[in-house]
């Protein structure tokens, strides 16, 4: 962490916050005086120190981190990549494209059965479907809940597809015994309170980033998480918000090999809620293919026009099939070159 | 709600669609068949129709919703303005410019009680304090939790002022029985079993604006605790996320009579996040008298260096004396006019 | 266009504005009342009609285009695709994926001859080079200028790669006679009077989108150029401006399927400027193969570290190699699915 | 400028990288070798030092600018106020709030005198009015050029107010001889061509923030400007765009108070356009004045229904005389303070 003095400070005061540093954080200062201006190069754990802290001194003109403030979740303290490995076939990070497909939200036994089993004969290894379902207006359909889960579980019993499903909050977590992956949406990705219960859960979760949140703040999300202990982060880019309406979200493609620079957790993309239009899930899939993410989450509803959420974004099962086929292809030749 | 159909439909499908429309919804239909494309109408309680489901359907173009999707906050159903009155001092909404004030958490029993009394004593009517403290990072200060409630309530007898503090999960409700006003921050404002929850409490709720989030959002997101009953939501812009730098958010000033028109519950700024720097307070805090907020809520803290968060935006009492003393004038010459 | 009138309207006032808009505009109105609203359908050529007129009439109480407001551009009324050919080998929009390549800045004869010959080899079919180099601050170097165009016309005598170059203003066009495709940069793509007089141009013009313009926007852009004569227009997507600040902007990698959909124009990408960093510009541009673009437009130097602009996003042309390979690998996969 | 060296670098590589630095630049650098990275200081004309060169070198790890890149337009070296005095009457940046109004284009004489004598008598000292419009469709009215600018000197003529009119090409400027002063639209600010010939014109030049342009921007525009010879810059905020659909853009109040602490120039808003909005013009201005602006630039219509653009953003005469009796009001209140 780099910190530039303001202009002229006392010789006192700049001993007596140097002191405050090496007192308050497990950190070493080296001082390096210039004509005009005093910078000070702080070494050690950084990642304690609270920059809006140190930016609030009355001495200090500005703060500049060098070094990341995650740790767990940081590649350059484990560079290995994660694996999440929920059963033979079911990984993620592994090098492979993981596809976790499925409806918005679960709706009946005979749509999640028979959309599973599509999905699963296309290449899915994850069956994805919200019993809860996070609602801009109070007056919409917000998931079957407790029975959705049981929906899903009979679908899993069919299919054998491990379920990825939606947790909204931590009251809910008893619900969730059989779930494989807990999804955490994006409005909920600083939802701290939450993030901090996640850490004592033995299961994979999945943190989408949140609608206008950096990647250093997914990171932290991650961090929350793992500094519990649950270090089975998925991260899944899933569009932000911008100032372009033609789409819901603007997919951040670069996130994921800046996302794969930084972290050893495996990174997916949403191209469904990223464009929120049905006929953009497939180029949007190729590309995430193509630019190295380890795995996609897709909308697919047997009838799309009837779906209770999601219908503009969702594509049809046939539609899947051509989709799997291709970011297939796509995969096989980026990984090979 | 305007419905475009596409071009060339079979009158058998636009038939069957509308038949849908007027089944599923408390609506009525209107048909107007242009030489290439047909319009539809729908008229009654449209706020209950899915945009996104319509959207979804394989004839619809387009859908452009007319009324609001927002009832019980929509001024056009209820033109009176809406007054939150926790005393007979502590009044938001009634024409005056009410100050909520206080650090950005509570650290010490002397420290929120001095700040109590000198922000009393500028002519604040709440005190504002966090005991819940969300963070990005994991490892930073995250409040005293319920010892800060304590403190609160100790600077509340000692000083009379309600308090105003953030409630980040419901769990912690039970420990907020004598707070006056319950804040939801930015970040939880999309956390929508939250806000649920929040329907059935009897006390006011501050609803932060989130980061990214549009002003019908904010909108819905008071629908949301509306709808179970509490009515009593102040709504607070308290900056967006742009693409500019220098300031940690960016001040979305117009919100403030967009929201006044749209809306008849009462509308306050926070500038002390809007901007990140102490030195912005003052002149925002200026601008929202003058724009007709109902009110501010500004970080006050003894001694802004120390202060475990938010200190690079906090003031300290004297200059929260001249604020008081300026935004007072200007809200006078502005009402006056 | 549909308009939404203000509710309990004169019929008089309904009368006479209609009659103002078929007088005005070459269109016919079709009314429907509703119960409370009276809303008009406007058929015929309503992309000459004036939203903005539309919405300050004071009946009107908003204003809907169905109908795109751009033309020429527009893929409705010419479903081909534009294929863009200066020579046999250099041709963009064919369904290929054309590859543009050069240094940033030209700085030398060898320099531009050597990077030439590099790109060429690796399979490049058009040579880019700034003469005119447009810096955000006036104390930076600005390019070669004339002496930059006759080295790029040396590297073209030597290689036969046509000449891709930004132009600035256009007082310098007749600089410009030998450049094969004349570049408007993203600062510049709502430079109206620039635009117009390109109108005239009889050379294809690679427009870029602007740092915070919409797709619509960029097409309108698109349709100044076309509106005076001159239909050979490229679009370029080279990032937008976002809150996200690990890159120098976000690469809007879904408005090349968009784009595809909505003009039959080509659309290329360039992964230096989207990203701004080195490391990023081989695994955008391979998600830019994969979702469809029809070329890309990359930064080549011989020596990023003494570029005289843009370093930190070029590539050398060794990495040009691998990257030529990949992307060409991916194309032919894409395109034969 | 602070540079900070990537990890474990050769002494004899660092040492050629300062050379080139001190070759290069006029800086002297300053060595901090800490345990794991090298910092280098540099102190001297860092505003010719240009970060994306230094950050394009292989040895550096990342780059921080202490110093700002503008030299003119820094308070820090020119702390008096500029005040740009057309006239006696006729004054930005003395401390009081000017009023610049008129209709967005030069409709008819009638017009353009008519408000021209209804804004004086309100007490506008200038009047405002486009000859030259920038609009995003080729197929919309952009003004009436020549003659528009013929018919505000009519109006200067009667009324006695100094012109402030837009200017879009270098090649018009013949035209512009009895312009008081120039307007560079926000979609011109970042064309450099162009600012760079205005430093060679000895009028003031009232520059526009760009849509997405940050602060810094703004201010490296009105350096290019500065840099010709010609300080009478005066700063126009706007509007950003973002991500709120609600309005036209977000006015950017902050922007200020954060201007007028960094450069000595004037500030004015443009409330207008910042909104697009009637109603919402005099709330904003009101904020304004509040929040420390020098001067106003409004639109103002006889007739806001029939102006051929900008029709829902212009208020009419009688509004304005409200609104400058209140902002005058304001300005009295805070500058008395």
């Amino acid at each position: 962490m780099i910190i530039v003095l303001k202009r002229n400070q006392e010789e006192e005061k700049v001993k007596s916050f140097i002191e405050m540093l090496t007192r308050k954080y497990e950190v070493t200062v080296n001082t390096w005086v210039g004509t005009h201006s005093t910078v000070l190069g702080l070494l050690g754990d950084t990642a304690a120190v609270d920059d809006e802290y140190i930016a609030a001194q009355p001495i200090v003109e500005s703060v500049k981190r060098v070094q990341e403030p995650y740790k767990k979740a940081n590649r350059k303290f484990h560079p290995d990549d994660t694996v999440v490995r929920v059963n033979e076939n079911a990984v993620i990070g592994d090098g492979s494209l993981a596809l976790i497909a499925g409806p918005c939200s679960v709706e009946s036994r005979e749509q999640i059965c028979s959309v599973a089993a599509r999905v699963k004969a296309a290449g899915a290894t994850f069956l994805r479907g919200g019993a809860f379902k996070p609602r801009t207006s109070p007056y919409a359909f917000s998931g079957l809940k407790a029975e959705g889960l049981e929906l899903l579980k009979e679908a899993k019993a069919e299919t054998g597809l491990p379920i990825v499903t939606e947790l909204m909050s931590i009251e809910h977590l008893p619900l969730f015994e059989d779930v494989d992956v807990i999804q955490i949406g994006a409005r909920n990705m600083q939802n701290f309170e939450l993030l901090r219960e996640l850490g004592h859960v033995n299961k994979p979760i999945l943190l989408k980033r949140g609608l206008a949140n950096t990647i250093e703040e997914l990171l932290m999300s991650a961090e929350y998480i793992m500094a519990g202990g649950n270090e089975q982060v998925i991260l899944c880019e899933r569009g932000i918000r911008t100032y372009e309406t033609f789409t819901r979200n603007t997919l951040d493609i670069s996130a994921v090999p800046i996302l794969k620079r930084l972290t050893h957790l495996p990174v997916i993309i949403d191209p469904s809620h990223a464009s929120g239009i049905s006929w953009l899930v497939e180029p949007l899939a190729l590309a995430a293919a193509a630019v190295g993410a380890d795995g996609l989450i897709i909308e697919v509803h047997n009838d799309p026009s009837h779906a209770l959420c999601d219908g503009a974004q969702s594509i049809t099962p046939d539609q899947f099939d051509r989709l799997a086929e291709k970011v297939g292809a796509v995969t096989k030749t980026v990984r090979g070159l």
